[in-house]
């Protein structure tokens, strides 16, 4: 294997932060496994096919937007006004192209709006009622918002909301847990989504799809659709998926800063994500860890919390996921 | 005068582009040079009176947007709905606090909203009507979105959208003053705003404002508001505002890949310069330009275009401003 024909593979999250052991129940566990290797398998049957990393970690996305459990798409997190506002980004390491979205409320896939912003606008950044109604303009499925309520999250949101604070969807779950006790506590331990992928090109791409923090103020954007914070993709370094405490990760310009020091101060990924992850972000109150895979393949998912949903594969492996450290 | 107590400075952008000598007249370069020496007095007052350099930057945008002239606040261009929608960020270099605000439509200064979402929120992000709600929480005074109107602008936008596109406020305006050669031409040529500072404790700070694009799509939004694209601050390094096309400088996350070239390659803040506006961006088709101001105070206004709006002053000088290469 050459480096010019690298083996493909393709990695994503489901959200960082504190996932107790004791709160998921092996049912509970198997669901969210489930979740992700579902969506490493779509990733993976878009490169197997000789697809190319923007499509594999598009597929891989929707798949985890479609999948209720996590905080992306059907399945989000309520803000203040118990409606869904949602965020994606995708970026394109061979140009350095890339589009997102803000606060999008009838569009049922928001890495797909982020996907024509990138392709059929000159625009690299959309949000509100503006953003959906170019993405309709586009041919996007319009959906009522309220195709992203479930269950969990609506109670997760209730019980937030009684408390009067705002809260990273994981937070609020393991409250939520603490509080009841109950076996449907799994499902709203959750947050952002993302996905990063290499093609047998060499080429690399990333893609971060969120509903944000529960019972935020309407308006409010975190790392997820910001290029450089939540999302960076760039053939000379690596591609980047983040999740975590978004405020932070857009302070630091947490992904760009990863590429910088690999391109900059000839850091390898695993030495960058170290220096970011693990040392430069935890004294600013940054939680959460990213999902990356670097130009020559590296594949790495950092995180500095108790847990993070993930999973990943190379070539035609069987998928291999995870939750807890 | 030791490093520890630098002489205060404030830099300061009113827009890059294509601004042809020939269609200003000496009296229209007068009202150029006026509001831009204004803006640095109104920032270089607070450094005098021995404030910080987050108040100096606040006060000099804010002097911008107020300013008719300029693409910002009263003044801004008009989107495709012939409204107008403002964005705006502020940063500090000493604990890289940050707020921004995308898509604002009633709050006279975005700048102040920016500093609100970054003082009195737990976000630094936030877009259209929620951003609006939230600063009229926080007590900002509101406006119609009609106070941002200015005859110049209607004109310039009646023009694009004549000829269907979109365009950068400084080449819709050489287009305007190329077709109609009137004497108010000159009131159409300008862009986003910024300022960088640094006060007498050394800590630096930057603030962006923008109209945006004329004949936008309603929701579109560039550079100003991201944090390490269109406005960084950081003491370690450097306090960047930039101007431009704004999605390049999305792209490329060119202010924090300054400051990271300064952190990570060793370069000197000219050399990183260099490196980002004159030979990184325009491959890319990245026109424009920044202010900066370096942790030792070093002083640079860089831009790749035929001029940019432009003045600055250390300590007690007389400001210095400028509009042609």
């Amino acid at each position: 294997m050459t480096r010019s024909s690298p083996t493909p593979a393709i990695a994503l999250h489901g959200g960082a932060g504190t996932i107790a052991r004791s709160s998921l129940s092996p049912d509970q566990e198997k669901l969210y496994h489930a979740g992700l290797a579902g969506a490493v398998r779509a990733g993976q049957r878009v490169l197997e096919q000789g697809g190319n990393a923007l499509d594999a970690v598009t597929e891989a996305v929707v798949a985890l937007e479609d999948y209720p459990l996590f905080n992306a798409g059907h399945g989000a997190v309520y803000t203040r006004d118990g409606k869904h506002e949602l965020d994606a980004s995708i970026m394109d390491g061979r140009n350095l192209a890339t589009g997102a979205v803000g606060c999008l409320r009838r569009i049922r896939n928001p890495v797909r709006a982020a996907r024509i912003v990138m392709e059929r606008s000159e625009y690299v950044f959309m949000v509100g009622e503006g953003a959906d109604a170019f993405a309709l303009e586009h041919g996007l499925a319009e959906v009522e918002n309220a195709y992203f309520d479930t269950e969990g999250r609506h109670a997760q949101w209730l019980l937030v909301r009684e408390e009067g604070g705002v809260a990273l969807d994981h937070d609020a779950a393991s409250r939520l847990a603490a509080k009841t006790k109950t076996p449907t506590d799994a499902g709203r331990k959750f947050g952002t989504v993302g996905a990063v992928a290499i093609d047998r090109e060499g080429n690399l791409a990333a893609a971060t799809s969120t509903g944000g923090m529960t019972n935020k103020h309407s308006g409010r954007i975190g790392d997820s659709p910001l290029i450089g914070a939540g999302c960076y993709a760039n053939n000379r370094t690596v591609a980047i998926s983040a999740t975590g405490t978004g405020e932070v990760f857009v302070r630091t310009v947490a992904a760009h800063d990863i590429s910088a020091r690999m391109e900059y101060a000839g850091a390898s990924l695993a030495q960058a994500c170290q220096q970011v992850i693990m040392e430069k972000l935890p004294p600013l109150g940054g939680r959460g860890g990213i999902v990356a895979i670097d130009h020559l393949g590296n594949v790495l998912l950092p995180f500095n919390t108790e847990g993070m949903y993930r999973g990943w594969a190379r070539g035609s492996e069987t998928p291999i996921t995870g939750i807890y450290a």
